[in-house]
C-alpha cells in the first residue's frame, strides 16, 4: 500500500467524522493523516476530544493523533492533505470548504452548503456520476486545482438509488415519500431521549426542502454547463423515529411512458436486478449490488437490512400497485454509512479511478 | 346512578377489553355486569385470566367477576346483556357477534369482521351518525331488535375525524397517507420485541386495504338503503415502529371545490375549529373538540399528544402545501381510545341518546 | 379558594419546573403568580421560553404569564411571593436560594446543593417531617424568616418510603441497591437518544454518592441540633435505562434485631400496610397509601406502575430471601413526581399544615 | 478445508440456532450438514421455516437445506452427524439430548437441562476447561461414545469470565449481581414488545437461581468424579430491560484472601489483563482477550460494547471501592454470542483440540 493517498478529515468528531474514521481504518487506497475539528478540539488528541459512539473500537493510531486547527496551511508550514473528506455542519461548511478548495484541496463533502449550488456537483457514482464534470467550471479548479464534491442528504441517497434504475428504464412522472429517519442522522448528542423513546417527531428542520430539490438533481441531467433536474412532481414528508441506524421511506411513483407500455412488476426487479453501472470499475467501498430487492412481505427494516452491502446497498422491498400513483415501496439504507460517509468516500474513489485528485496532488506538489 | 344500562364485553381480557374496562370504571350511563372471553378464560375470576397490561389498576370490582362464557344464553337461564361491547379478533366476531345480534343484543362491535358489509353502518358519531340508518335493514334486527354497529380501524379514524370537516367544506378528490402506528394496535402478545425494539417494521397484514376502504366508506353518503363511499381515490403505506400508544400519520390531500375557489391555509384551521357536529348532545365520552390543531411545527407527537381530549380528540399539525396534491399534514389520534374502546363506547352513547338501545332493551324484558 | 398562598418557581422551563406547574394547577393550596428562569428567558412568555414536554397541555394561564429575573426584588419595587419552589441545577441554585432564603422565602427545593447542609432539612413528610426543625437553626429564618427546606435525590425518594417502615419496626444494618434510571431524571435535552436507544449507561456521576448520604441522613434521627444518619452500609450502583418516567430499583437489606426475632414475609407486608404516617393529616399531595405492595411476581414495572398514588407511591415486589442479605425485592417510584416536583410540594403542604408558611409570609408582611 | 467436522444443530430455527448458523459460516473446523426443528418445520426448507432476525442474510446453502426430523437416527438410514450443537428449550433437550447421547453423538448444548447434572460438564474454555472430565463418567460415553457438554445461562457467563481471574488471585467470598438483561436472550417471539417499551421487567423465571447455582459450579473444582462449587456466597437480581443484545451487570464481590494482602486496583487491572488461559491453542472462536477492560467511566455500555472480541469477550469497567463488600464493577456480554451459540462452538473447539470429539467420530465410523 504505498500508493495510499494522504487524507484529512474535516470534523472528525462528530458521528459522521467517526463514521469515516471507521470506515476509512484498512482503506486501500486512503490513509488518514490528518483531523481536524473545532477550535475547542484542537492540539487534544483524538480519543479525548471526541467521545466515539460506533460500536467498533477506535483505531488505536487514529485515538493518538492530534487534531489539527481546521485550516488548510498550518503555522509551521506544513498543511491539510490535498484530499479532505468534510463532515461539518452546513454554517461551518459554507465558510471552511471554499478555503480548503481555494487552497488546491479536493474537497469531498458530505455538507448540506454547496449541495445546490449550480456549480457544484451533487453525485453518487452509480447514479450520475457525469455531473462530476462541473468541478471544471469551478474557479478554486482553475486558479488552484482545487473543488468541492458534495454527496446528497441521507434521506436522498437511498431514494436516488432506488429510483435510479426506474428512471432510466421507464421515466419517472411524481414520487410521493414518507420518511422515519434515524437518530444518528441528527449527529451527538442531537435528537434528545425524551424526544423519541416512545415517540415519533413529525418534523426535521429544512429536510423536506432538501430531500425534494436534491432528488431532482441527482436524477437530472447534465446539459452543458449546468444540470436540468428531473422534470418530476415530488412531495416529502419527513418524520424522526426511535431507530439508530438506516432511514426507511414509504413511497409511492408515477412512471413515465419510456418502455412504451406500462411497467410491470417484473419490469422493476429486473431493472434492479440489472442496475451494476460502476461493474468492472472496482471502487473499493461501491456495493456489488447497489439496490437489493428482499422479497419477504414485511422488509426492508432497518435493524435486520441496513448493513446490506457492507451499509453501502438500499434495500427496496414490498413493491405493490398503488392507488393514487403507478407503484408503491419501501426503501431503506444506512444513513450514516450509505448516507453519508461511505458516500462521501464511494466520490472520492470514483474521482481518483477518473484521475480527478491527481491534478490536486500535483498542485500541491507544485505550490 | 339508578338507570345505568348493564352492558357486557365480550373479549373482556385482551388489550382492547382492558381499555373498556378502563373507560367504562364510573361511565355515568353504562355499568359493566358481564364479561366474557374464550374457553380458557371461562369460569376464572377476571384477575386470574387477563395480564392487565394499562398504567391505571384494575378495578377492583371487575378483578372479582367470574369470566362468562362467550355465549348470549347461559345454561341456567340468565344470559349476556342486551348492550354488548365486542372485542374480538374478526375471524371469532365473525362467528360470534351475530348469535348475540340474533339474540337481540345490540352488538357495538370494534372488530373489522362486518364493518365492510352493506346492512352493518360502520360509524364515528362525529362523522356520519346518520349511517346508523342502517340497522334498520338488519335480519337481526327485524326479528329480535339485536343488531351489530361497528366503529373503524385505528388507522382510520384519526384520519376521517380531520378530513370530515374539509370534505364538507371543500371537497376531497384524492388522499395519500403514510402511517407510523404503535404496538398496542397489535394486542397482546402482539408485536415481539425483537421486531421493534431500534426498529421500523414497513407492513401490517391487510392495513392498507382495511384503512382505504373503510376511509371512504366513512366519509361517503347514505343514499336509500346503502352507502356511497367517497368517490375520492386513496393510497396507504402502513408501518410499524416503537411507539406504545398513539398512531402517527403523514397525510396529503387533493381538495375538491365545493368552495369555489382553492382554500386557503386559514380556511382548513378554521373549518377543524369550527367542527363540533356533536355539540349540545352531551354523549360523555365524546371530546368537546374532536379534532385539535397544534400550531407548533414539531407536532403532534404521541408521547405528547395522544391523551388530548382524554384520548378521543385526533390532533392535526404541520399543515403546508404539498409538491404533488395541495396539502400535507400529520395527524394523530390514541389508537386504543379513539381507536377502538372509546370508538365503541362513543357509538353506543349515541345509539343511546338516539333511543336506539331502549327498543333492544324492551324486546329483551318482552323475550 | 381566596386563602389560596402565592407561591414562585425558579427554574420553571425546565422538566421539574414544568412537573411543578403540571401538578400545582388546580392545587387548593397554592397559586402560581411568579415564574423566574435563565438570563434568557426572562422577559419572554412562557410559551416562548420552555419547550414543554409533559403529556397534558401546558395550562393556559400559565402559557402567557411573563418570565421574571432570578431575583428575589424586582426594579419595579414587586418581589416574587414569599414560597419558593426552587428547580434549579446545583451550581445555579448554590448561589441562587441563600439569596432567596435571605429576602425572607421559604425556598422549597428540589435541588441537590443543600441537601447534605447540616443546617438545611433533607426531608420526606411521611419519613422524617421532625428533621424540619432544622430550619431554625438557619440564619436566614433568624434574620429574614426565610429558610431552605430540600427533598431527596429522585433515586432516594422511593427507596427511602420502602425502608422506613421496616426500618422502624425491625432495623436496617445493610442495603445494597442497584437503579434503572429513567431518563427524564437528567432534565431536557439531557441524555442524547444515541446514548440510550437499545441501551444501558452504568453510570450517573455523583448518584451512586448522593444516592447513598441523603439515604442515610433522610432515615436518621434528629439528635438535639443535627441529624445523625442511620448507621447501616450501604452500597449504589446507579445506572440509566431506556425509560421515560420511572426508577426501577432492586434492593436488597439486612435487617435489625429490633423485633427479637426474624421478622418474616408477613411482617415486612404488614409494615408497609400499615405505614399511614400522614393520616389524618389531609396534605393535598400525599398519598393516601405511601408505599404500595404488589403481588404479582413480575411487578413493579415503570410503564404500569409509576403513576400509582397519583405518582405519588412508591411501589414494592418481589420480596424475596437473599443468598447474602436477609431479603430481596423490587422499588419503584416517579422520578419526576414523587422523585421531584411532588416531593417539594408534599414538603410545602407540611410545611403550611405545621405553620411554618405563615411566619414567612409575616415577616415578609413586616419587610 | 477437507478435513471440516459435519455437524448438526438441534433447535435449528431459534435465535440461538441462527446464532449458531451464521458464526459457522466459514468456520475453519466444523461445517453444518444437518438441521432438525420441531415437527412443524420437518421437511421444510430452512428458509420457510426459519423467521431469519439477524442483521446479516442467512447463508444461501442453509437458506436451501432440508430442516430433518429431530432423531439421531432417519428413516431411510443416513443419520444426524456425531457432533451436534443443542439449542433446545429445556423441557424439549431434557427428553431428546440423552437421545442424541445414547446414538453416540457429542451434545455440546446450550440448554439448561443437565447443566447442574452431576455427571455433566457446564464449561467455559477460559474458565474450567478441566470439568471436562466429567464426561467419561457418563454412560452414554461408556456405551456409544457420545456425552453431553454445557455451556452456562447467558447471565452467568460474562461474570464468570470476569470473576475467574479475581477467584484465582484473590479468592472471592461475596458476591452481589444485578443483571439488566437483553430481550434476545427469552427467543423468539419472546418479549412482548407491550412489555418492554419504555419499561423493566424485574423478572425472569428462574433466571436468578441458575445463574447463582451455575457461576458457583463454574468456579469450583474438579475434586475427583465431582464437582466442588466454590465456597461463596450469593446473591442475584434479574431484570428484563429495552435492550436487543447485551446482558449489562452491577456487580459486588468481597475478595478472599489468597494474596495476603488487600488487593489494589491495579492488581484486579492486571489479572484481568493478564487473563489469557487459551493463549497458544488457536481455538477459532475464543477471544485474545477474554476479559477487556475499559477505562472509561461510563462504560461497558451494550450497543457500544457487546461486539468486543467478535462479541466473545466479556467487557468489564467502573471498577470502584464498595461500601458494603470490597469492589464494584460493571460487567457487559453478548448473550446470544458469548452468552449462547459462541460459547457452545468454543467448547466444541475445545473438545476437538483435546481429542475429545475424534473418538465420537469413530465410533460413528464404527456404527
Amino acid at each position: 500500500m504505498q500508493n495510499q493517498h494522504e487524507i484529512g478529515i474535516l470534523g472528525a468528531t462528530g458521528m459522521v467524522g467517526q463514521r469515516f474514521i471507521q470506515l476509512l481504518e484498512n482503506h486501500p487506497w486512503f490513509k488518514i493523516t490528518w483531523l481536524a475539528a473545532s477550535d475547542r478540539s484542537s492540539g487534544k488528541r483524538y480519543e479525548e476530544a471526541a467521545k466515539w459512539r460506533l460500536d467498533t473500537p477506535c483505531p488505536e493510531r487514529i485515538a493518538k493523533m492530534t487534531i489539527s486547527p481546521a485550516e488548510p496551511y498550518s503555522k509551521d508550514g506544513a498543511g491539510a492533505p490535498k484530499i479532505i473528506f468534510a463532515a461539518l455542519d452546513a454554517d461551518i461548511a459554507r465558510e471552511l470548504e471554499p478555503k480548503f478548495a481555494a487552497a488546491g484541496c479536493a474537497v469531498v463533502s458530505n455538507s448540506s452548503a454547496f449541495r445546490m449550488h449550480p456549480n457544484v456537483p451533487l453525485v453518487i457514482p452509480e447514479v450520475n456520476a457525469d455531473h462530476l464534470h462541473l468541478i471544471e467550471d469551478q474557479e478554486w479548479r482553475k486558479e488552484s486545482g482545487g473543488y468541492i464534491v458534495t454527496n446528497p442528504n441521507c434521506s436522498a441517497i437511498g431514494l436516488v438509488l432506488a429510483l435510479k434504475p426506474i428512471e432510466e428504464r421507464f421515466g419517472i412522472e411524481q414520487i410521493f415519500v414518507t420518511t422515519m429517519q434515524a437518530v444518528s442522522g441528527a449527529g451527538y448528542p442531537g435528537v434528545p431521549s425524551m424526544d423519541i423513546l416512545g415517540n415519533v417527531v413529525p418534523y426535521i428542520k429544512n429536510e423536506e426542502q432538501k430531500m425534494e430539490e436534491e432528488t431532482l438533481k441527482l436524477l437530472g441531467s447534465l446539459d452543458g454547463e449546468h444540470i436540468a433536474p428531473l422534470a418530476a412532481r415530488m412531495s416529502a414528508h419527513c418524520n424522526r423515529v426511535a431507530v439508530e441506524d438506516g432511514h426507511t421511506e414509504s413511497v409511492s411513483i408515477k412512471l413515465g411512458n419510456k418502455l412504451g407500455r406500462p411497467a410491470t412488476k417484473e419490469d422493476l426487479l429486473e431493472a434492479w436486478a440489472e442496475f451494476k453501472p460502476l461493474a468492472g470499475q472496482h471502487l473499493p467501498t461501491a456495493p456489488e449490488q447497489p439496490v437489493e430487492w428482499i422479497a419477504a412481505e414485511d422488509r426492508p427494516q432497518p435493524r435486520l437490512d441496513k448493513n446490506r452491502g457492507r451499509g453501502m446497498a438500499a434495500s427496496v422491498g414490498r413493491l405493490r400497485p398503488c392507488g393514487l400513483l403507478d407503484w408503491k415501496l419501501t426503501v431503506l439504507s444506512h444513513n450514516t454509512i450509505r448516507g453519508a460517509a461511505g458516500a462521501a468516500i464511494v466520490n472520492a474513489e470514483l474521482l481518483l479511478s477518473l484521475g480527478k485528485l491527481e491534478p490536486v496532488a500535483e498542485a500541491a506538489a507544485r505550490a
